[in-house]
């Protein structure tokens, strides 16, 4: 593998994700200089006074004019603004990447703002994070040994997939590339779900009459369960839109689980509840053993 | 507070939870002797030789014959079989409380099984716990600071309550008195379904021809989600048959629940979304911040 080395990368969004990739870069001595692009003076501020980011710069213009690779690290939301602004640029050999956790939404945006640099736009998820966000928060050991996955585009040039893989592979992660339908299949079962699903089992202790008492004594697993209903729900709504054709067959085919469940419990029969929970104990086991 | 102390105690099962009681009230010395029964000479020899316990009984009759307390700390298959055994004991005025975590099913056994009895029975339910079993598990402090509930049945007397409600405060324990049905309304809603919902949704992924791939990138809360579909799945089915009633309906509501948000999603309705997870965020959170 050629060693990464680029003049200037730059960041749009120098949170958790944006702060820790500029960390690892700088400690491997990766790039000449990375430029900032933020919204909160205070958090851009931060990334610079401690050395997580070379420049501040005004504007996206003037952050990526330069720039071999642009990093869009920002919410979901924010991201179509964004691809507005490059879409302007001189810049048109520029490589972008994002970090989003849904590609096939970034994809499509990509397709429809930015139809005539999709050569050179390579959509990323890093499987990665913390409950902690902001620069602050940034730790060069954040993508050691962790996923990131790659859905680079049909007409996606090999030279900006190869450049955006090595940027990874120097933050220590390990790429995998697939196609965005796969990566939205995964992620749905695998994540997306499951905090629907703990958000729905929390909301509904918490309409109950006997709520209080539900929330003295709720012990037994409900502390792992329930951790990720307290994650931020503006996000998760974000990724209902942006994934919501996976994500509904997912919530159809567990609503059939837990029906099938249902009637198992009415008819009593506890070898057939007993074949489940085996089968999920040792698929679970078999996982964390592998971590 | 009347300080705890009793010449002996029979501890019928001395593995996590048996051992624990038996090391912490020996540490307070708040008991004379503790008298051990267990089935595995391997796990009873471990807790002679290393204190838990002083003396083993070789068989329950024996064990029980001088007790003036005995707690049942058995896997809840074994419980009717040590019911019978303790009718035929000339120690009518034994007290005896267990450990199990569904409290309708052992009340019905005890008013069957030994219903000259009940005066001394109180059912009980520590809530404490860990994924470590057997004897050399045992920890004094394994219930400093948690909850015990108990479920005393209409003629249990005064005075066999009292007695073992000062043993779990010796144990360092908190002790609420209640219902066996409101006991077991809140533990399906705050503990059973929740691992019913874990392997649930952990065997659906095991299920499904990309398992190979949802494996691989099980992480963004996965990890916490499915840690209780590791549990034991013969002692889930158990409390699945103990506490079917109570199960089956939260089951039933959880379904609804999940169909609420099938339908919300169908007609892109992302603020009432939001709000299911603002309020599930909210109760989370402020949960978290009180324990």
């Amino acid at each position: 593998m050629d060693r990464f080395y680029i003049e200037q990368l730059t960041i749009i969004g120098v949170g958790l994700i944006g702060g820790s990739i500029a960390a690892r870069l700088k400690r491997e001595g990766a790039v000449g200089k990375v430029v900032g692009v933020g919204r909160s003076k205070k958090n851009i501020t931060f990334a610079h006074q401690h050395g997580l980011i070379d420049e501040v710069a005004i504007d996206i213009q003037q952050g990526i004019e330069r720039a071999s690779l642009v990093v869009v690290a920002v919410p979901v939301k924010q991201v179509e603004t964004i691809l507005q602004e490059i879409k302007l640029s001189s810049n048109t050999e520029l490589v972008l990447t994002d970090v989003g956790s849904t590609k096939g939404d970034f994809k499509k945006m990509v397709e429809r703002v930015i139809p005539e640099r999709v050569g050179f736009v390579v959509p990323g998820h890093p499987i990665a994070g913390s409950e902690k966000i902001g620069a602050q928060a940034a730790d060069a050991e954040l993508f050691e040994g962790k996923n990131v996955v790659l859905c680079p585009l049909e007409k996606t040039k090999n030279t900006s997939i190869d450049l955006v893989q090595r940027l990874w592979q120097s933050c220590g992660a390990c790429v995998t590339k697939m196609s965005e339908q796969k990566h939205d299949k995964i992620f749905s079962a695998v994540s997306h779900l499951p905090h629907i699903v703990s958000y729905a089992l929390v909301e509904m202790m918490n309409r109950r009459e006997d709520t209080a008492d539900l929330f003295d004594f709720a012990a037994g697993g409900f502390p792992d369960f329930s951790r990720i209903a307290g994650s931020s729900p503006e996000m998760w709504v974000d990724i209902c839109r942006a994934n919501r054709g996976a994500i509904l067959e997912d919530v159809e085919s567990f609503i059939r689980s837990l029906e099938n469940i249902r009637e198992l419990l009415i008819s009593e029969d506890y070898e057939a509840i007993q074949n489940i929970f085996d089968a999920a104990a040792i698929a679970r086991n078999n996982w964390a053993l592998k971590q």
